[in-house]
């Protein structure tokens, strides 16, 4: 039995949760860890020897080592499990005491947490992490939301284990309630969409011009060396590197097309709707990783259609496609962005959270997935103008779009003609082409509602509600 | 005080039930209504004279004249009205007695009552009803669910006043529980497809090649006539030929573009999602709605964007565009149908609906807002195959599919170079070619969230998960 007290618990001990706790040890704080997998607990002891770490075989001994206030990080899936470990904490933990949702947890489900805890006095985080299992080892993008009181108590830890980006660390107090979880989801929601432009990007060149692998890799090299630069698009270029250790195939090509994905996507289109913002692209990614996974009905679908419409020979060069691909992804990447900020934007008023886009787009500049060169132009937009209201209109981004939507253009009918799907591309043209106008076709559609279903419409040349008697021919 | 009774009673005397009444009493049915706002039940029986219609003016007079077991139908709001009325009911009904929610709910909301009201042994419908005003008053479609017995009671005012295709009801037991609320909630997400698709197209031809309305009215009113034939593109042409007896403009030109929305439409988009279920023509049209609604900011962002990109002029002749767009809303219109379909099959499963997709085909041919000729080919596809997996697979409807696709990239492409925004269209587009391609580039999805989160993989291979310690030269 220990007699040292430990600065910090973790629950949940899985890739991200031990990885943090070496984190915390790297930077000085001591650590114990409790997991319901014993050789989880006796693996982060093992592996973290000469650390100051614990393991902890069940919750008396995992909280008796603490030192109090007790904060008690949670690591565990999100959900259910969630609920289930708040539940056995509940009987160990007193006023003043701290439980941190590090989690992927729904915003919602966060909000019900703090409300329920704070029944018994005790405070509780919802705190979005990003960076995977090495920004979680070496320095992730952290998304705290909470009392404001309760972040500063943890703020030295938290800053400490962040990424750095020149001095200044990945993580700073978003806002209140669930505003760090909120931000978290709309990340991962960012993430989707430029996962799948990339994905779109790799087929039309691998399907539509036969590109190997090895020019993949040199393709996005060169991209991450430019306005691409991006974490995402790094690893890409590694990704088309990697040899299959069993066969010496190229990895890529080993690997089964059916993405999976753990929700968070799914949640940033379902909420946008809940608000009635438009967020398209997003929504078409997370709709294309469906797609993805009905792989036997495409491979049905393709011995019946496979015959029309597929394979139609690119006529220009390789590099001009290249060229107008990578203005593709720049404009894809600044519109999904754009999407996401908008949606925490109105989220936070509608939530009460008080986000501030710029220290979103400052945290998001390391650590996390979607980092990127970007970022740098995105909090430099609100910055200029806090209260932006989409960051599209910012001039410099607005020159950016401009500059690179002739090559997306190009592009994108490249595509159409070749019969390769670009759900993702074609919606963040669709999104920029319908936000710049200013009259949309939108009449046509309350007319259709007046006709059919006596709705009513508004004018344009006065206020109020309208209904007309339409002739109707048609019935 | 009346002593006569009557078969059936009527909550909610808006646009709908007040027609829906009359309708019933044409076919030899007395119908008592009732509604908060006395002027409506004057309303109902003024307009009613002659009619076998009553008019309550509180529930313990409205039940007092109903003949036992009581038969109520609702039409009210959906949402927490609809919980409200069902509380005001209670008191007045009796076991056998039978409550029918003829409005747009939700279909969990529907699930919950039938539970809630089966405690007290009273029977709850379900029943989707589209035809807007004429269809209520004339004949629309309707789409019932709940317990079959309690189905077969109302059978004969049902199919008494639905609409009538070939001396056939468009009215049939489609399911258990919510199935009726369930499909007609994806009748309104198709509805919302081809709506913002012949918004896109109506953007096109008048943004792009400056068609007006009388040209328009053309166009479209051709297009009626052939294989477009539908109550959506005829409504379409009769709008573009109504002047506004105010300006004498036409009156398309004099309404606001920002559409409204009940929800049907985000909800179905919202449930397709939970069941991780691609239905992205529709997504596109649920976002397109939201976008037209941001007029403020779509005014602002013109100014900004409007010097670059819109306006490039169409090289070719106005009559071949035409045709292209016939080829693209006939391609759009499949696509759309073929999500809905496929989404409504795989609720059946979930909620063990016991939905025939023939059934709702069959009576969606008529009465309905989204009825078609294309509806005779569906039900003809589902009837050939009742377990067809996705109705693109279809052999008739793979070869409209392959006839139109050609036309469709054309009209895309140029919408693409003019700068008019085409979510829809674009969306079904990418739908049909992510559909049919067997090998997506979903394995880079994998192979990315095999990199930074460990999450593991499949392998083309051989069956298992797999992780691999990738080369990660990008941190």
């Amino acid at each position: 039995m220990a007699t040292q007290q430990y600065d910090y618990g973790m629950i949940g001990l899985g890739t991200m949760g031990r990885n943090l706790v070496y984190n915390m040890c790297d930077h000085g704080f001591s650590v114990a860890g409790f997991d319901k997998d014993n050789t989880k607990v006796d693996a982060l002891v093992r592996e973290g020897e000469g650390k100051p770490v614990y393991g902890a075989h069940d919750l008396k001994n995992f909280f008796a080592v603490l030192k109090s206030p007790k904060v008690v990080m949670l690591l565990v899936p999100a959900g259910a499990p969630v609920d289930a470990v708040v539940a056995e904490l509940k009987p160990f933990l007193s006023v003043a005491d701290l439980v941190i949702d590090c989690g992927n947890s729904h915003y919602t489900d966060t909000d019900r947490r703090i409300a329920q805890l704070a029944e018994q006095q005790i405070r509780f985080m919802g705190v979005g992490i990003s960076g995977g299992e090495y920004g979680a080892r070496h320095g992730p993008s952290i998304m705290p939301g909470g009392m404001h009181e309760a972040y500063m108590q943890v703020a030295p830890v938290l800053e400490a284990i962040a990424a750095q980006v020149n001095g200044a660390p990945c993580v700073t107090y978003l806002g209140k309630g669930s505003a760090g979880h909120y931000v978290k989801m709309v990340h991962n929601g960012i993430e989707y969409g430029m996962m799948q432009a990339i994905a779109e990007i790799y087929n039309l060149l691998k399907t539509g011009v036969g590109m190997n692998n090895e020019r993949l890799h040199e393709v996005f090299s060169k991209w991450n060396e430019g306005r691409l630069q991006s974490y995402l698009v790094g690893i890409t270029a590694d990704i088309f590197a990697q040899k299959d250790t069993e066969t010496g195939n190229d990895l890529v090509d080993m690997i089964l097309d059916t993405s999976e994905q753990n929700g968070t996507g799914q949640w940033t289109s379902q909420s946008a709707m809940d608000m009635h913002l438009p967020i398209p692209t997003i929504d078409a990614a997370v709709s294309a990783r469906d797609l993805s996974a009905l792989k036997d009905e495409r491979q049905i679908a393709q011995k019946i259609f496979d015959w029309r419409g597929r394979g139609a020979t690119f006529k220009g060069s390789e590099g001009e496609l290249v060229n107008w691909l990578e203005d593709a992804l720049y404009f894809t990447m600044i519109t999904t962005y754009a999407q996401g900020m908008y949606l925490m934007q109105r989220a936070s008023v509608v939530n009460n959270y008080g986000l501030k886009p710029e220290d979103v787009a400052r945290i998001w500049r390391g650590g996390c997935i979607i980092r990127s060169a970007l970022l740098e132009d995105i909090m430099q937009a609100y910055q200029n103008d806090v209260d932006l209201v989409n960051l599209m209109l910012d001039k410099e981004i607005a020159l950016k779009l401009e500059q690179s939507q002739d090559g997306f253009r190009l592009a994108l009918k490249e595509g159409i003609s070749i019969g390769v799907a670009m759900p993702v591309m074609s919606a963040a043209l669709a999104y920029y082409d319908g936000y710049r106008n200013g009259s949309s076709p939108a009449n046509l559609i309350q007319a259709q509602r007046d006709y059919f279903g006596a709705h009513t419409y508004k004018r344009t040349d006065k206020t109020g509600s309208f209904h007309t008697q339409w002739n109707q021919k048609t019935n």
